[in-house]
């Protein structure tokens, strides 16, 4: 037991050398002993449930229907400005708040493959996509005469260019990737393989679901077309919290989007006939913004502003790296890429009774994920979860699963 | 000014002998003198404010990932059954809470529309249906190489069954009504209107927004095909809250949705391959759905229970009849209704400076909203209106309009 012992010790020396090691106490932290699924639904920030009761009581209470001409109308894209700014590399004016993540890929998704070229009819994706993109697009396929052709994955879970390029060709309508894969954690390479889809002149819609406040995005500097992504998983949202699309200018009233609703059109209080796309990103909105629910987001965004997406990275890579030691020390293969280069912010091993061994954790207060058919799949989130979260983790998924340590 | 005093007593008598007097003080009840736009966006309970908080912190910050298993997965489908039986007469198993009421009817209409046969080519509508109804239909016509087919509106903003039956006839792929009118809250007569459109073989999708919470609905009874709503205006949702879908039983795997994301699919945790539909009302849902945000909705919901729709109809009629009652003492013009069983939850007078007399009453703390081109439009939230305010609001637009009795 003496290395489980040491690796203990390493977490506290690594917490007590943590920069943002003092964030965690402005998380809500239950009576759990290891949240491990942080990439999945995160923790609330304290502050987040005042902010609720402060906007119900003021914002919404005092203000009423004048909420909408003081602040609201504005709020779907000032608020995806500032993700924009803090988050995404992402100029102001190409980044709206709303919908969920499956209905803003829809609109975005339709929009790029209705204006692409009858000759171009393949929607190229990941064979292991995250469920919904793949459901999403067979729809979209289905709807607009196209195919979808896959790009398989490597063993790492992941897409490199070289397996994107071969994919990628005159026939492709669309290119649909996750910047961080649901499963394996696998970072792709967007910038590069943005550009050899645009010299083979198809547009790249990037899903930031696992990425968006784990991994330093950077939209503009890609070159990327399109983008979604939720708000539930680091951003502190809340469950079920509205999501975030990205359209780069140069698209704006070239695309159409297929959900014309009131938010979306020119001047929408004067409820004109006749549907007008708004200017600029605007036009890809559809109904009226869900306010109410962006509030625990825009108390997220305030620490990210504070903090800073590279200081969150180091971070997180401290944290896989630590997980995959933890799990190298375990003898547990591991299903996430080792080259912290190519990691994002969770970490997933394989173990053969992986679904009985979470809902072991579970019973015992460490709440990782389990991922068909043998991955259990541990989140860090970077500003909640501490080194000797992990370790204490582990340490009861040492017992559960009786492994002793390898070496 | 006798005959206004005499009003206002009359007011006071009105509440002294409402049953529903006691609700109003269940709400935030901020500083302004008469708010009149609770048909727009309702005032919060002043429990919601704590049912967030509590949210935050306990069903979120210490179930976390468990919430989904334990409850939020059932969400969508076990709230929109509690609307369906307190306030749409709806069996269980045919309403959903989630997305905006434009993505909910663009889904059902897009459903409705791509199953009619080609000879059907026409989608029905009023031509002074809320804004967001006709740029949404407008777009499903143009993907689906449909016209739209324009519904006359008489003087009263409504639509009568003789003229819907004018429209309606064996070209019809869908018609798509509001049950009361935005503008001038004209109160359809559905179940006619329903019979008449399936007696030449076409579906209505009823857009329940301006009628949910302060009219009984009774989709069974009327033998509705489709609905949709919103929730932030009478139901007390909060500004973007979740909006509903109903889909009447016997549409249920005929009808197909075109936003096919993961919650929509048959054991959409399996992240299997291949988007299957979810069977029952299930397959008409599309992302994560919106969890916090229904907070609100929830809490609302409780006290509409708790009173029953057919006291809050019976105080609404009174609310407006009041209005109407103050409107002609005033020598207003009505552009509503005057029969309260045409009559929804508001009313609308015309004034030629409508726009400014509507900013000038702003000003005055009274809050009711300007419709194009000459109507104000005095929203009566049943539950937490009273006659008094409605009194103090008409005594504040007689001062800013110049307006003296006329009797």
């Amino acid at each position: 037991m003496t290395d489980l012992d040491g690796l203990a010790d390493r977490a506290r020396e690594l917490d007590a050398t943590d920069p943002l090691a003092r964030c965690r106490d402005r998380f809500v932290l239950g009576p759990e002993t290891a949240y491990l699924d942080g990439n999945s639904l995160g923790r609330p920030l304290t502050v987040t449930a005042d902010a609720l009761a402060r906007f119900a009581r003021e914002d919404w209470g005092d203000r009423l229907i004048r909420g909408w001409d003081e602040q609201w109308v504005a709020l779907p894209t000032e608020l995806g400005d500032r993700l924009g700014s803090v988050l995404l590399g992402a100029a102001p004016g190409q980044t709206i708040v709303g919908d969920s993540t499956s209905v803003l890929l829809y609109k975005l998704a339709r929009a790029a493959v209705d204006a692409a070229p009858a000759e171009r009819d393949e929607i190229v994706l990941s064979d292991d996509d995250f469920p919904t993109d793949r459901y999403l697009l067979e729809g979209i396929a289905a709807e607009t005469g196209r195919t979808l052709r896959w790009i398989p994955t490597d063993r790492a879970g992941g897409v490199p260019p070289e397996q994107a390029a071969a994919a990628i060709g005159p026939r492709t309508a669309l290119v649909v990737l996750s910047h961080v894969t649901y499963r394996s954690g696998y970072l792709a390479d967007a910038a590069p393989i943005t550009g050899l889809a645009h010299d083979a002149g198809a547009p790249v819609l990037w899903d930031l679901c696992h990425s968006v406040g784990s991994v330093p995005v950077d939209l503009d500097g890609w070159g990327a077309d399109l983008a979604v992504g939720c708000t539930y998983k680091y951003l502190g949202g809340g469950p079920g919290s509205p999501a975030f699309a990205y359209v780069a200018t140069r698209h704006h009233g070239v695309l159409r989007q297929p959900i014309q609703g009131w938010f979306g059109r020119h001047d929408p209080f004067a409820m004109a006939a006749g549907y007008e796309p708004a200017a600029g990103i605007r036009q890809f909105l559809s109904g009226t913004p869900p306010v109410l629910a962006t509030v625990p987001l825009q108390v997220g965004l305030d620490l990210y502003a504070e903090v800073g997406i590279d200081a969150v990275r180091t971070k997180s890579v401290g944290l896989t790296a630590f997980a995959v030691e933890y799990a190298d020390a375990l003898g547990l293969e591991l299903a996430s890429p080792r080259d912290p280069d190519r990691r994002g912010g969770h970490v997933t091993v394989r173990h053969p009774d992986a679904r009985a061994l979470v809902a072991a954790l579970w019973e015992r207060g460490v709440i990782p994920d389990f991922r068909a058919p043998d991955g259990v799949r541990i989140g860090l989130s970077p500003l909640s979860t501490s080194f000797a979260e992990v370790a204490a983790g582990f340490e009861v998924l040492s017992e559960v699963a009786g492994l002793r340590p390898t070496s």
